[in-house]
């Protein structure tokens, strides 16, 4: 039988892109099964009292110097767009709708989503810029747009978002092996153990 | 010429008895020197808007069993003191003042600490308690009392804190290699390094 893991994320997290950029290879490795969980990570601190940690200026500025670390030891290109910490709540209401209506395409619109806002730092506050990222991945805006209007999407993320704030999510990235969780990219190795074991 | 490797540290922070436990075999594998710079986590906390993170209760959750993983993985005992956090003032002047008249006792004063805070969840709250773990460690009670009422060690104390503060410092422990700095005793592969290059 093999180990399944979650993978809880939002698009708006620069740890949940650098460890969502490492799944590929970390899941070939572990044989693991993947179930993608995302969630509005605003609404996670919200309900836990937590906050981005950029809100502490002095850790907001080791952060950045800490996550480019890992991106250089992963070979990953990481920025972060103007604006940032940035809302989040359509672009995870497409995510989340594409997971519902067309699963096969939820990989593609992740991987564009998180290669514009970390990768390439690109301003999605701009419709127009969301559009065009949308476009070069081969999705139609307005369908997406459609998507992130559907009331059953919407509450399907507000149902994941109290699902993880249940289960003891307090940022992102987080996994779950079974019961037990690890929160951060920092994590994967003990993610793995627990995969192995 | 010798790297060098700056250890700031609270006795009250579990994250910074895990690191002290592994400093040892860490200095041995990379000949580097260190300097010990003992500060009031809850100064720092207070001064750059940060708190312990178990105000959180989430992550307060999740982070025991996090630290437990590191704990179990470097085979060193972790239990937590009643009354945790605590308050650390008076331990910490101890710290600081021996370093300051008696360097040479100041590596087992903290062995001591730790090891009596988080190897055996004792209450240091009780000062017959501290006298204890004082005398077990080959100390005089009355002299480290002395020395925690010495305006000149609290003064020195105040500065730590200050010129933490100043360099960014706002979690424990924290690691400085040249102006290079790593929170958190899960960056010490990181620190390893930044020690060799």
């Amino acid at each position: 039988m093999a180990s399944q893991l979650e993978f809880w994320f939002d698009l708006g997290s620069p740890a949940a892109y650098l460890a969502w950029k490492r799944l590929p290879k970390f899941l070939a490795r572990s044989g693991a099964n993947v179930v993608y969980k995302p969630m509005l990570l605003g609404g996670v601190f919200k309900a836990q009292g937590n906050a981005s940690p950029v809100t502490i200026p002095a850790k907001g500025k080791w952060l950045v110097g800490d996550l480019a670390r890992y991106a250089r030891r992963d070979g990953v290109a990481l920025g972060y767009p103007p604006g940032f910490p940035i809302n989040t709540l359509a672009l995870m209401r497409g995510a989340i709708g594409l997971q519902m209506r067309r699963p096969e395409r939820f990989g593609a619109y992740v991987d564009a989503m998180f290669d514009a806002i970390f990768g390439r730092a690109r301003d999605l506050r701009d419709e127009k810029v969301v559009a065009e990222v949308l476009l070069a991945a081969g999705f139609d805006a307005a369908e997406i747009m459609a998507l992130a209007a559907d009331p059953e999407v919407k509450q399907a993320l507000i149902r994941n978002t109290e699902e993880a704030v249940s289960r003891g999510v307090f940022g992102a990235p987080t996994f779950f092996v079974g019961d037990e969780m690890f929160w951060g990219q920092d994590r994967m190795e003990f993610v793995a153990e627990a995969l192995a074991a």
